[in-house]
């Protein structure tokens, strides 16, 4: 558990307090919601969003915790409820390890909860009064994820070379969202123009280098340690960095690109597309450029942050690269 | 087309520029966005959320096209996602005659699209600014349209004759949505307090009509009448007031109430099912029922209202009750 070191004891509070107000948020007179918002709640996540917003929050002066905790909550329901729709869209049974909302209430319910998610999610954040530049960066960033998922989901199995759209697809998806948080918990704290960049760059860098590592991570990890078969994504005919690369520079290219494009791909396929993927040198560019964003990401961190709140950033970017889940 | 009478002159123009700022937010730098934000906007609709909100607009003195139109356009693009997500939940094919999202783009794609346009809304409105209470009754509204639908969802096939719950579902899907448009123009316009409860009022009531003659003319009207088959509801499981009315007093209730909860009757079922309602007094007591929100909403305008304004509230208010499709 990333923030469970004491590196995080500045935000350790508010991560438990986050937890109390994320059942909140989701509870509802309407049962269903509550039942729904509850199971979404508990099935736990890195909280990373909120995290990076409440560590950027931090970096001001004078925290002020009430002030700050509906935006972090908006941050992580935003969130949830991508995911709720995701797995919709990817007709999956489980994630992280517990039954997916489609899988327990259908369809229909799931794709509902989460339009009822987002939506309280600006609810939150204009009761607590926040400002129109705040709602504008939060309905920014899902129509970023919306538009994300809509090229990724365009693209399935046409083994699609193209890396700048690999890029965009990923910032739309990820880097976007994580920049998102690092800008608006500098702007509740008030902080001057210089720190908010930084902030807001430091937090795209480390999205980019997120993605790619999990993409990575699909390819070399397993189902115990990821919640998920590995070559998930080929499976869904979705090809990442090290496939395109791999399209792109391996010996095999011609049967990776034949399996990769086959809607009817076998589980054996799968293997033999890792197995080709692996063999080339797909997984060390994509292992090269996920690290570059981290060095970018530790780059961008301005010179005159305190010590205590820098080493908090430093080691959410060494996380984010090293990490094995 | 109810807003092509002379006596909606004092809107007539902002309808017109309407559809064009309708077309400009869907108009991405993504392709299919475009498309299919192009094709919702032009498969058309009454427009009567935008109408009412203008038209509550109008009633204050100084009107401001500018100011008034991102939120205008908000209305409908909030009703148009969840038009969307709707029937990629009833997993419909057509709409108003033209193929919905789902069937065109797939339902994948349909959902994406809905939650970029849900999004899209909130842009327009917190770049104009119109300010926190604005943003948090748009975030409420689409929490209760939610709610409305997983409500109904939740009770299909069960003959539920619960007529509180279907006041509360129709509330939630239709009438506190034409009450946040009444209300939000006339806080747009900034009218006085009295004012803003009145039209608030006012869009409540023809709401509840709106959504019972809406459930009425599912059971009285035909394909060629509302573009889909009569009796659509029915043959979704979802009960309306006529069919409560006539599960509590028809002679042939029993029958009824075998046929409303089979997941797998007839077309000839709902043929039977309809003439059993048809046959009792559920449809003169929906009507009756329509009529009183009706009158409530009429009697609910300030009596110091200009007359042209007047005439066009109740002019909406009689075409709603009346309608034929």
């Amino acid at each position: 558990m990333l923030f469970q070191n004491k590196t995080f004891n500045v935000i350790r509070k508010d991560l438990d307090v986050l937890e109390g107000e994320l059942i909140a948020a989701v509870s509802s007179h309407e049962r269903l919601i509550t039942d729904i918002g509850t199971h979404l709640v508990k099935s736990g996540g890195k909280r990373l969003r909120p995290a990076l917003f409440l560590l950027a929050v931090h970096t001001g002066a004078d925290f002020n915790r009430e002030k700050a905790m509906p935006l972090a909550t908006a941050l992580e329901l935003i969130h949830m409820a991508s995911l709720v729709h995701d797995d919709v869209i990817d007709h999956a049974d489980t994630r992280r390890g517990t039954p997916t909302a489609n899988y327990k209430w259908g369809n229909q319910t799931a794709v509902l909860s989460g339009d009822y998610i987002f939506a309280k999610a600006f609810s939150l954040v204009a009761e607590e009064g926040y400002g129109d530049k705040v709602a504008a960066i939060l309905a920014g960033l899902i129509c970023d994820l919306s538009i994300g998922e809509i090229i990724q989901n365009r693209e399935v199995y046409k083994a699609s070379c193209d890396i700048p759209e690999y890029y965009e697809r990923i910032a739309r998806k990820t880097a976007n969202f994580l920049a998102a948080c690092c800008e608006l918990g500098a702007l509740v704290a008030g902080l001057e123009q210089r720190y908010i960049d930084a902030l807001k760059t430091y937090g795209y860098d480390i999205g980019m280098a997120f993605q790619i590592t999990d993409d990575l991570l699909d390819i070399t990890s397993d189902k115990k340690t990821i919640g998920k078969p590995a070559g998930n994504d080929i499976h869904e005919g979705i090809v990442t960095l090290p496939v395109i690369r791999a399209l792109e520079t391996s010996p095999d290219s011609d049967e990776l690109r034949t399996i990769v494009t086959n809607r009817d791909m076998t589980m054996d396929d799968v293997k033999r597309a890792i197995d080709i993927v692996k063999a080339s040198d797909g997984i060390m560019m994509a292992k090269r450029k996920a690290s570059e964003y981290i060095a970018d990401a530790k780059a961008a961190l301005p010179d005159d942050m305190s010590e205590k709140i820098a080493n908090s950033y430093i080691r959410i970017a060494d996380y984010i690269a090293d990490r094995k889940s």
